[in-house]
């Protein structure tokens, strides 16, 4: 069985910059949480019309609660990569944001997994509800 | 039922690094990612006797294949923290390696999860088979 | 008196990735000089037509021998920038680039400075001459 | 003709972080910067009893203005060092720090330089007068 998606996917394209690349000489493992975290800020912006900046201008944020990550295969110097995300499920508590890196010349997956966002007050870094508008806006770009 | 853990536990003390700090003041998520990593490349050396340097300078290097990171309280600007790592299990494919990231001062777990290691070949970036006397070595490290 | 400059300029456009902010909330110092880095990685491929995995390939690499930074303006969350490049001079020993990152929104001068870089040989790390032909490459784009 | 020091000299001792380390398989330039941070950081605190802490309580931080690095020899995987730190100048408007960092083991000078630092009001980013009673403080460390 596989389950549809349910939100709608969004695409963004960025290119590995040479601080990427680690001892390895390919593109180190926690830079693409940063990827993922470059594209869902854009996308917020972007394709959702609900940037960071309105939630940051009420004193809140996004920051990651749970991580999962899956390496199928790296990245390297000069590569262009389009990072996709998808809403997977979004209550009062959790924003699960699934996620693929995939290399733009291969169209082969390089990473895949999801994220768990929370939202958070910044006065004090607690997890704070996530809003019943902020549900119903993203609710609009269900399928 | 609780797992008794078969494997030693080891733990090295490190303190936040300014530039680790991000937007939201304190230590950014994929930051932790790199603590383990030290941790692990400290320990390799420290407690293993088996430093990282042993298989680079045999063409080899262990990279991350999948990894999972739970988010529990922040470390902030000038904290110090002990990060506790032990291997949960290994094969001639795989290293799992179980990790906990602690505030020292408060002795409160901020983070854990764990990273599935593969063996690689440095030249060509391709996994190879974990050799027998590695698994071996390690297993002289069981409780 | 002003010096003209004598080699050709070129520039390239980035958008501040959410991991290059710091404490500060504004881009953390040290990523201009990886915003630099990106873009004479880019500049020699598209620009030069002499692209640094041309050097890679050879087992040659460009490093940083010395770097001056003046910031007289932060870049902050969400901001495009352009980096300018311009060799200043070559000769076989030393590589000196101007550069300057701007807000591309407020054409504002944001960071200015110059790097001096040297090539090495991969194996060693040691510097080496820097070929004739290259410099000569780099001489057809005088003014 | 050689000048004086005429404000104490600093130092402490870190280890390179394996994400310290780029495609070169050698400290990244920019890391420099970070280590002299750290180094500040720590020795605001340990060192000149007043930590950076006190300045960010009051809504006040230090920011780079410009900094001048010259690398001598690489830091590699594994390699501990030390930064030396101290004041070479300091009035209301700027903070000049000057730098060395040492590998530890051969004692030998990998890179040095020196910072400007300017205070800034966390708020507006913009600068401030570096009080009286700060400048006071440091000139108790004059030799």
């Amino acid at each position: 069985m596989t389950t549809t998606p349910v939100y709608n996917t969004f695409q963004t394209e960025y290119r590995v910059r040479p601080d990427d690349i680690d001892m390895y000489r390919h593109v180190h493992n926690s830079k693409y949480f940063d990827y993922v975290l470059a594209a869902r800020y854009d996308q917020m912006e972007c394709c959702y019309g609900m940037a960071m900046e309105a939630f940051l201008n009420q004193g809140l944020g996004w920051v990651v609660r749970t991580v999962y990550m899956d390496y199928k295969r790296p990245l390297i110097l000069g590569d262009y990569f389009i990072v996709t995300t998808s809403i997977e499920s979004i209550d009062e508590k959790l924003c699960r944001i699934k996620f693929g890196v995939k290399n733009k010349a291969s169209n082969k997956l390089c990473c895949d997994g999801w994220f768990d966002f929370v939202l958070i007050t910044m006065a004090d870094g607690r997890a704070t509800k996530i809003p019943a508008d902020v549900i119903a806006h993203y609710a609009s770009f269900k399928k």
